[in-house]
């Protein structure tokens, strides 16, 4: 049944010009293991499923069931124990499975074959594989919003500018700021989720890529394997390998979430924003320039990103143009996905250690809105709520700060008569609404930077969490 | 509020070198006119609803509310009757939109601005238009399925042999193939309803980036514009663009299965495969050779699949490293993501069109089944369902299938004689079972290619497109 | 000869779900004329040239290279004038113009496609306009090289802080800093002649793929053309697209040397930085923040820098498993290729204009060097200089720097006196050695930041373009 | 001197969630030295090299120098030897090695890094190894094109259908479609080369990124490692990655070429086409299936062009955005490197192996030339060659070939009589014309497929080889 069991009996096709066989080179290059053995509990967990179902339809005895059964806990074990020997020869963790359970427990082994092909085989292990990696990264998200949220809560006073092109642009408070990285982070994890979705099928029992004869009983393996649906089609089963491109996609969406903040954390650390100082053990200092602290996770977070990226375009890449069904080219998928798995959780926990290790410089946050006039806007906002139309509030407000940056004044210095030389209609209380406190206590539109409003968004993000058990 | 709002006053920088002068080509370089005015009619609802809100709320009075709204309808039926002027010296569509309705209605105009920048407006703007496209892709999904399916209908019983690294392997039914992309197109389809749920949420109001202290009512506006929810983070609601990197990553991986189908066409249409002839409209001809038919249509699409990626690429690479909150960088996420819409749905169109224009050749793919053993897994399940060891029946069907190349036989014309001289336990049914349609009909497990599967496949498929009024 | 003139004789496919008829969609998509007629040049150009090459070889007598010739002039000034009628159904440039000659012409026209097919015409021109574009881009770095260099000249004694980390490490001259992209430039430069070395390759004769019988001479229109060489090989003439992917990839890199400077640009825009003020022109303001200017143009040409990587992508996946000879496929060459062109020109020439237009801040660039310990590297060398072991220099420095920090002390107000209280081994030149100037000064090596070093720098980049007449 | 010796005094930040330590954890991902071990003979030569030029310039004396060089060579032994004991906590292999250093000959072992940073030893080790990976690749480029021309040299009257779209359109020589490949390969090398030209320029000594206040001689430097000439400019030397885009860029192009011959090998050993029979080495069977044989060598190669795309894609990401000088981004630039190295050179290790193993089926070639037409075109060349104006001649042609459908003829088989059913201007040679063989032998073309210019290609190709002692 299996399709693409191999057999290399090599023989030197090319002269002297190469130091390795040819079968050894072509042997190493073809194989997988070396990669795919860590799908060992999913192709175990599914070859148990298979043979109990087996069993069940009378395709295998009860006898062969249990010693396939055994044999395959044993193999599981002794990898566990480190006690496996995987053997490049016998190319990919299934073969090297099978094998093993066949010396194990002799020519009854290979009945575990009966009415599955590695075609689906594969496959059923790498959606097993995602989806168990989609509930890790859930996890992770849910663990950096709520390290997220906890320094937020430190900082709904916090005031800062706001920024639009990198400019000073109207003051917020820190945890508005930090929350809307939540947001992005909570997107993430409806992505994941729905990638999960789509890959949580089964293709067990697509054999090669037609069916079989044997009169097997797929729902039974899809459920026993947790999956949510058998897939339809057997070449779609085999063929596809779009929860990959999906599941990619997502991890690159993280990545770039992952990169902002990142970049943000960078220019935060240095001495002309001097916002943050990261903790020690995310920054390497230099020996004799002791002040000097480079924000090495960052930077690799950031600079990881575009690993990411790259293996999605390396799979999207892959699969164009590839006609039904199997193809050898797909083994290529699990290299990329391995990876951008492996370093969006390495990242995604690096951010998670990090972020309750940021000394934050309060000071230093507050002065930045001292400059800039961030609060320009309110003025005019100030006046348009007089009834001034907006065209001449904004007039009056260019002309206000032009005077103010040739005075060398700013605007929360300035006293109500000196707002009256620019418009009759400022009351006394322009002086109030131009500080940087009030400003950000008028936005009160929801979603916006008041305090109470993200005290309150910061509440919903608590109790979404711990309603998920998380913090 | 407009937070870039902004004003070229050219000075003329660079000596004698350039041709034009800077102001243009700058303004030019950072106009976005030409490209979003095709964003009018979602500009023109957003400001709809937020002038109908500011109303409601007070912010506007009945006379100045009516006074925008007639304005704004005004403005729709100029740009749809081709009267209306856009200037690149006014930016953006925005901008058009509302100095056209100032010079329409008066100083009156710019209070449609209050509670509202242009970086919450784009961004609602961008996110309706990508609701709206979303559906339009739904139902173009739902009716190139609908076109697989009926091709299928005609061809539950047409055996052609199913292929793994393109090597002939088991028979199939063409239907079951056909069916294998419906699946593809199902999950684009569920994907791009994924896509839709996180684009569906409004920003509007968020303001320049931190909220706004007019007494807005943003639960209406979102509402009135049809979105699931409010973005509850400010400076979240115009820094993000995830919905768009999500929604360009599940464009592409339609384009990678369209790819991949086109694929299939242009090898079927070869003289080597024959299996069909495409439409006369979807290829063309050489004037010197009229049997040339040059599959033209899907070597596009084909071709096109990179577009699409190249687009995903740009997005993720844009975001990558941005800090909060709105960067100029971010006008780059237009024209990627409308030209990956538009390629997308050009080359669904095409495919709905080219699959019924097929002609399905049956009797060159039942002759391709002839050729290459394509039922020896058969022979061998056959004596692996007589109880013998599956490694045993394999080495059996090697030797028969050895002797069989070495006579110049086929495995559907040997008596049970022939197949007694390699294993005893052949009974006469075996003469059967080797056959093209035996092997198909086998195949019961569910999802398998049994012709009776099959079309209990593709009456759930109609059933579901019926469902949704498609068919 | 040509091989895939196309005749569209639309039957309507497909029921009523499409309002445009199946051939106009279909024509549509499959048309190019819509972005290759800016080719027409090249394309006229060779067939100029092919004419005269084949009334050379007496495949055309004098008269019926004379009406061609004629024929194709009068097309060219027909375009040029803007009186040329492009149509859709006749698909691409070339029968654009193949039209317009036999209705001009008569039946004579015909014979100008002798010996050619559109496989090498398309072939032809693209590299024609690449070579072109080649030219257009080397002249563009040359002048973005001089404004850098120009602008270095006014700064070879303007020192700011050296970046590593985004953290302050060592003093350096901003010459020195502009200098590194006129090296980055340069190289862009030698690659972009690199690969118009490899697009200057006459593809001309291949015909459809295989050559032709006619006695043509393919030296000749090599020659006329302008181009280095043939190709000799017909396949790879017309089926290999490599000049372009190599193309793609230097504006690539060309793109992303321009991101690094646009971020630079962009934090020292930054109220934190306020190391530059960009000019009014390459900016925009806000009506109510005066003060605050948003670097739009380097923010956009940051983001355009996504759009280059993504067309190369495209390209790479494009050609990606395409089989020979030609392929429709490789239509899509010609969008990407073209936007990234001009997407990278444009970046050129904003940036060369941006960058004599920017106000260096040598205020705030001094400024920040008196903070950060940025010599303190300096007090170390000074100390292993003296023979000390670099591992005691550093543990010397350290505590001295700790010490200034706890005493809000700056390396260069300490006394010789205090620095004998960490090490008995300064001399009274350390307090000079630590300064700016002197830790600058200091750093003669070869392309090391001394301003002397700067300055001979500075002068072999001006000779080096002044050879090629620029500046 | 080193910029980003780094110290990792951990303590633990966050609570209970984490299994591993945070330094730990931490500490691994900030770690390089499991990937950039394999650079440590580039480093050692980098420092043996530094460490002579400090004495020439009697900034070490010569015990010292003596100490430090032997030192070196004792720890290079080491490695080889698999002595070494490599450690994550020493960060990287430059690190590790000048630990080891200071453990064998003491404090002296310090002095090596006087005048030098990690920051341009890093980028040293990246180029010098770029440099010999450029120098493999050239020979493994010629080493494949020498097994193309082999191969092609037994086919040069070997005729098969040239195709264009995938359809037969002329015939042509085997040998001529193998040398098509045998020029993109050729191309391939130039641009390695001129890659290599890019990368072999000296870093060394720009120090952290200012250059150095030492006496140092880059000159020298440069010479004894092999380098062209010194990068001039400190900050554009530790900064600086497009040495490695532009290699990543030629790697994706070999990879697009070996796609595409991939494609076709696997094309061609379908049962369709059965143009070839790879060796069993470079192909899979299957057990039941003895006429079965997987591609898996090609599908591998093509699906692991997109590896190489991703990896390209990730450098371009990377570098986005970066501002100078040294970032830890740049870290991440190794990795992708080497794995896009070690794809692209396996890859042509495999093709090279496996083109000679191919069995060539030239009846098959032949057969398949039978049918369709393959010489219509030859046909319209003959009346055009009678002085015919082409558009007649396309027409009779186009009848001729209709009425040969109708009856089941092929044009090889049409007598003098049936030709002058169509145009009485067919002499008795054009029976001659219509075959095959005088189809190919009639494109006489410069780099047309006829034999004897072929023939003459190769001979080109075999001399350029010779003359780089390869074959």
């Amino acid at each position: 049944m299996t399709d693409h069991s191999s057999k290399h009996t090599g023989q030197r096709m090319w002269g002297g010009r190469f130091s390795e066989t040819t079968d050894d080179f072509v042997a190493r290059l073809n194989a997988s293991v070396h990669f795919d053995k860590r799908l060992y509990e999913e192709d175990i967990r599914g070859s148990l499923a298979h043979a109990e179902m087996l069993y069940r339809q009378s395709i295998l005895t009860e006898s062969e069931h249990t010693r396939i059964r055994d044999g395959l806990n044993q193999i599981r074990q002794e990898i566990v124990d480190g006690n496996f020997e995987w053997q490049t020869s016998l190319e990919d963790v299934h073969m090297n499975i099978e094998h093993r359970l066949t010396s194990l427990i002799g020519e009854v082994g290979g009945k575990l074959h009966t009415a599955r092909s590695r075609n689906d085989q594969v496959a059923t292990d790498m959606r097993l594989w995602v989806v168990g990696q989609c509930d890790g990264l859930v996890s992770q998200l849910d663990e950096l919003m709520l390290a997220l949220a906890e320094l937020a809560s430190a900082h709904t006073e916090t005031v800062l500018p706001g920024y639009t092109h990198l400019q000073r642009a109207q003051p917020i408070v820190f945890a508005h700021h930090l929350l809307a990285y939540v947001e992005m982070f909570e997107r993430d994890r409806a992505r994941v989720r729905d990638s999960r979705k789509r890959a949580n099928e089964s293709p067990l029992g697509a054999a090669a890529l037609a069916g079989t004869p044997f009169p097997i009983d797929r729902v039974y393996t899809t459920q026993k394997l947790g999956f949510h649906r058998p897939l339809v089609n057997s070449l779609d089963a085999v063929a596809s390998r779009d929860f990959l491109l999906e599941f990619g996609g997502a991890l690159s969406i993280i990545m770039s979430h992952l990169s902002r903040l990142s970049e943000e954390l960078v220019n935060w650390s240095s001495q002309e924003f001097a916002f943050i100082e990261l903790g020690d053990a995310f920054a390497t200092g230099s020996s004799i320039m002791p002040q000097k602290k480079n924000p090495d996770i960052p930077e690799l977070i950031r600079g990881k990103s575009g690993r990411v990226f790259g293996h999605l375009q390396a799979l999207l890449t892959l699969v164009k143009g590839l006609p039904l069904a199997y193809n050898k080219d797909l083994q290529e998928d699990k290299e990329a996905i391995f990876d951008a798995v492996d370093t969006t959780r390495d990242c995604l926990s690096a951010m998670t250690r990090l972020i309750p290790a940021c000394h934050v410089n309060v000071d230093a946050m507050r002065t930045a809105c001292n400059e800039g006039f961030v609060t320009a806007t309110d003025v005019a906002d100030y006046l348009a709520g007089k009834g001034v139309p907006f065209r001449d509030a904004h007039h009056v407000v260019g002309q206000l700060v032009a005077w103010c940056i040739a005075e060398e004044r700013s605007l929360d210095t300035l006293s109500l008569e000196e707002f009256h030389q620019f418009d009759s209609r400022f009351d006394a209380d322009v002086c109030h609404a131009v500080t940087v406190e009030a400003s950000v206590a008028a936005r009160q539109s929801l979603g916006g930077t008041a305090p109470n409003q993200v005290r309150q968004a910061l509440k919903v993000t608590f109790d979404r969490l711990a309603q998920r058990d998380i913090g």
